[in-house]
């Protein structure tokens, strides 16, 4: 009496008769064809490491930008469809900026990563007011990393506009590996340096490329520096630890 | 002489021969996909109790909110796909401030149902005001307690826009158990306590996972402290009592 | 030649080779799966009668609106989709109150009808002002029923925007049996009181469930009261006479 | 090498090889399925006569409309989808009273059919202007009674926007036995009095129900008393006469 | 590898993979179904006659309009859909009438023609502007004769926008028989009169009732008289001469 | 695995696998359909011929624009769908002449070019500025001749908004074997009179019919007398020296 | 279970099961059909060099632009549709202009690339702004060259609005080979000459037709000259060089 499944899949923004939106989690899929990267919460900050494919040896290799600053207590890694992200980070950015200006405080990481969600599940709406909506939805996950007044956080986010905070999060093509590896190794107490540590260890694990400083992009948020992403110096320091 | 079903289910807003909107079913097909969610109303207020799926070790578990604030004598728990449900709240949130700052007095709990339920009913409209409307029917239900001069109340809200008032309801993947094991326990006096214990008992009941304080989440409103939703500790001591 | 009857159905406003617009009849069908309504105009005043499906033991059956009332002298029952009803009693509410304020009268029975029924025509617009219009015709019939210098007149309007005055008419699931015995008991010198007891003993034949003064609303607009929805005591009152 | 004739007639406005619309057509035939109005031209002025379908004997015949009156001097007969009607009809009013108002003088017969035609044209248009269009053609015939400076005339007007002026003219389901009938019995000489009695006539032989005061309609402008819609005492008199 | 023919030509405004625009082309078979017009151009003034189709002896033979005035010195013969034509000349009078007002001069024969032209081509635009636009092709052929400083001239125009200067033209039904005639009888040294002969010499041999003054129509615009329709008496001098 | 070419070539702007633009290609092939038109650049100037396909004997050849004057020194030849051409060409003239009032300058070949085809990239767009866009490619190529600063200048522009410079260049029906003549005659030291012996000896070898003064069209752009179109004498004397 | 890959590729922008965008593949094809075009930075400047395809003998070879100025820092070379390039370099140039008067400094190259990738991203949306914004992908890649404070830098700009920075990179139908040859002999320590005579040996290996000084186009551009295109005698002189 149903239609198989792959009759519903095409309109942007129709219920399957199981209740499924399966536009949206086709866009999930597409993450899962992206380089991998890897969250992980300490007490003393959050690290994020992202896998940089290099698929020419002429391609400049600092010239992809999986990690991006948001505000100076904030920032994301994300794997999926890069310029999709480039809309998401941007939108994040001025609501950061926004809140700034508005309160005279930093925007909470809760609240930035609401923001961009709110935007994922806008799709398919017409644009009448200024910002660009997309007509499908994004094909993009985050992993937002912050400092407030809750402390360090990770939350991850995806496609369909679900928000969650994790301790430790992979996303990506090599994400299901990852996440293992993730939840037997990740404990508490973890210091920031074990942190940066475990993520290029993880992150080893699932790349095919041997894992070197231009390979993978290392950033960490701390009460401290606020959001940095480290260097190729620093990231080697990281890499010759492991 | 009529199609089989299954060809008038994709247009969004199409009755088939029978005089049905399948895009509508299908919205409430999504909640039976969703977490489950029970209410319970007495003459001292009225009990919220929702599972969390905690599907990673390394989930925040507080990060899963189910349970959220309207106003300070109005909350609500939902069922379906969360994202969706944040628009609905949001609106529910701003209809109840704009009714305190044009009438000075606190919106009455069906008012703030019939307009969550007015946003359902007009997805797939063109939106020219200012507030975004979706392109396809809300794939949420949400269960609104709160309390005005009329007293404690409970009412159900689902994606075809019809709301009804319960003494206490279940929505949710589990709801078929838990509304059977409702109708048989609840009577008309039953106490708060008696509403909290009742609402996890039945929570445990339908759950895969063993019930502890991290994996639901309880609220209640009354009229001595408005809406307020459980601590953790606060939680354990209702738990301890199954 | 002609493609059978199916293929025409799912425009939303398309006629097939008969000239029949086959989408506005399937919302008629929808009504034929609603509660049953029925009406009654006698030379004191008009009575309405309706059904309430009281789905659970839980459900708040005064929660179960099926009558209402749309101006002190005027008011209507309703059987099919629950929330397309309040749009439409919306719009009669705002018709009415509008003629009041411009000519300080009453608006006419008629009048309100017709209105009611120029907004069920325009589904398929593109709203360019204030008001929502629906995409799909409006899945819900009305029996309005009030008292103006014409005396106390019943008109049924339907989802087609055609409407037509009766002395005596059923809606919904049990419309054809119901109409069938209100054709052989109605007559003209039908006092409103022997009106309140046909109209509850035309319903509790076609009920699958017993009578009782939760499971049915009554109504009732007269020259001396208005319109009034009857309390479940005077209610019972009417239930004894049967 | 071309379609077969169904593959070209759901686009609402898509010319088939041949040249031809049949969106338009099938509209057109939803005129065949309503209830047959006859108009005659005199010296004297113009009569309309139409078939009223009272489908229920509870049914208020007198809130059957199919003769409506445009202006003191203009009168129309419908047939077809009475909802369609009133928007026609409307406009053909306030087509009226603007010429009234800007010219100080009654709108000539022509020029208020032609209106109406213009707006018949107008469908599957967007509507940016004031008033609403139509997203399909309108399903509806009308004759269109009226005296100017010519004397008494009568406009048939179709869903395709064309008009002709006639002698005398039959449309609806009985359309084609009485337009014979029509054919045969008329002459330019016909009194007013002969056209009220052959209109009748020629209904009744198209009717299944018996003709009475009750089932049909009868109107007729004239030079003396412009628009007038026959009481049932005066209808009797006419019926009285076959 | 290519699709049929027919698979094309759908679309209201889509090319064929040999560049065609068969929904264009289909309206110019409108043109065939309609009634036979002809023109013919001498050096006194140009000549339009038209069949007139009286499908019933009760049709008023005056009401149906095939040649209409544009400006004092300008009119045109239809063939197609009537209402459409309205639009097309209800746009012609208004750039006539626009050009006195602005230039204080006659609008030139060629101007008019391209102006309806233009708005030919624009069909399946948005119409924002105050016009109305079309959503399919216009389904309508004009032969335009008017007299400027270069002396009479006639012109045709078809949907596709297309216009041609002619010396005598015939379109409709019967074009193909009425041009072979019209090829072989026409010279530049035609008096007046001859044109009016030949006119309807050629009509007479296309039609399928006889020829008489009530079943065609006749115009001539001239330096002299301008624009002028013939009177049934003028018409029957014409016909009495051939 | 990929559908056959005829399955993506019905969206105006969709590509195939290829990457393919089949719209856009077939409004090529109407060009295909259209008479030869032939430019040729000098030193001393450019020259434009073109066919014109007198269909009808009565046909008045005068009337058939194939050539047309965009500004004093420019002007250009077409193939393809006339009505069409008249809205590149009316763009090309304001362009024209806005440049003129801006700059007070006349306007540069190759930036009335690329205007032209920039109007012919946008098709399908909404319009929501003042000038009309089309919703299918402009079915037309030009060829652009005019003088500036740089010198005589020819330019090609097709459908797909891509243009280029020629010394000599055939486009429409006849093209293949014009272009091959072209090749073989063109020198860069022909002079002005040579050029248009050539074009007509070129148009000659492609046309069915014989050539002569009414079913050519010649014209030509040189710094002495600007864009000229021949008179019928100018013309004969150029056929008589062929 | 799934529908094959061709069901899904024809939505502008619809997900596939696999998460894949196929339009935006296609679109990239486009460029696969193109010619090639190569880019080689060194750290005196950025080289670009493209094959120009003469198709005619008669084609103005300077009139075939695949290299073009943005700022007097900044130019770049295209691959794909010449019609599409036109609208994104004219995004880039306006905001190049908008940078230097907004902020009296010459825009960063990656600034620059990342506003013509946003563009490309926005196909498919509704232009509400003054900008045109295509129904489709872009069918174009560009390399973009410039020199700004971090030095000379080459950037990849493709349909999807991904960017990449390159050392050195082949676009186009011959890139594949290109690439090939670029990725052997590139070294950091490239002179600009070396980088001029590298650019067209390249080339020369995957032309049809022998390289000569109108069938390739070169350009530089270098912290001392900025942005310029060769003329053909210093193109002649790189390609003596060979």
């Amino acid at each position: 009496m149903f239609l198989t499944r792959s009759e519903y899949d095409r309109g942007v923004n129709t219920f399957s008769p199981e209740g499924r939106l399966f536009q949206v989690e086709y866009a999930i899929e597409a993450i899962k064809l992206g380089s991998t990267a890897v969250g992980i919460q300490t007490s003393h900050g959050v690290v994020l490491a992202v896998e940089k494919r290099v698929t020419s040896p002429l391609l400049v290799s600092s010239s992809i930008e999986k990690i991006m600053e948001i505000d100076s207590h904030l920032g994301c890694a994300m794997s999926g469809l890069t310029a999709d992200s480039r809309t998401m980070i941007d939108h994040a950015r001025i609501e950061a900026q926004n809140h700034r200006f508005t309160y005279n405080e930093k925007i909470k990481v809760e609240s930035v990563t609401q923001a961009v969600c709110d935007l994922a599940l806008r799709f398919g709406e017409s644009a009448h007011g200024e910002e660009s909506i997309m007509s499908r939805p994004f094909g993009v996950a985050l992993l937002i990393a912050g400092i407030d007044e809750k402390g360090p956080q990770l939350y991850h986010a995806d496609p369909s506009g679900t928000f969650m905070q994790y301790d430790a999060k992979a996303i990506g093509s090599g994400s299901e590996g990852a996440q293992t590896e993730l939840n037997e190794e990740y404990h508490k107490s973890l210091s920031l340096q074990e942190a940066e540590t475990l993520s290029l260890k993880v992150l080893k694990q699932v790349m095919e490329e041997k894992l070197n400083n231009t390979n993978v992009q290392l950033a960490a948020v701390t009460a401290e520096h606020g959001f940095r992403i480290y260097s190729e110096e620093e990231l080697q320091v990281v890499i010759d630890r492991l």
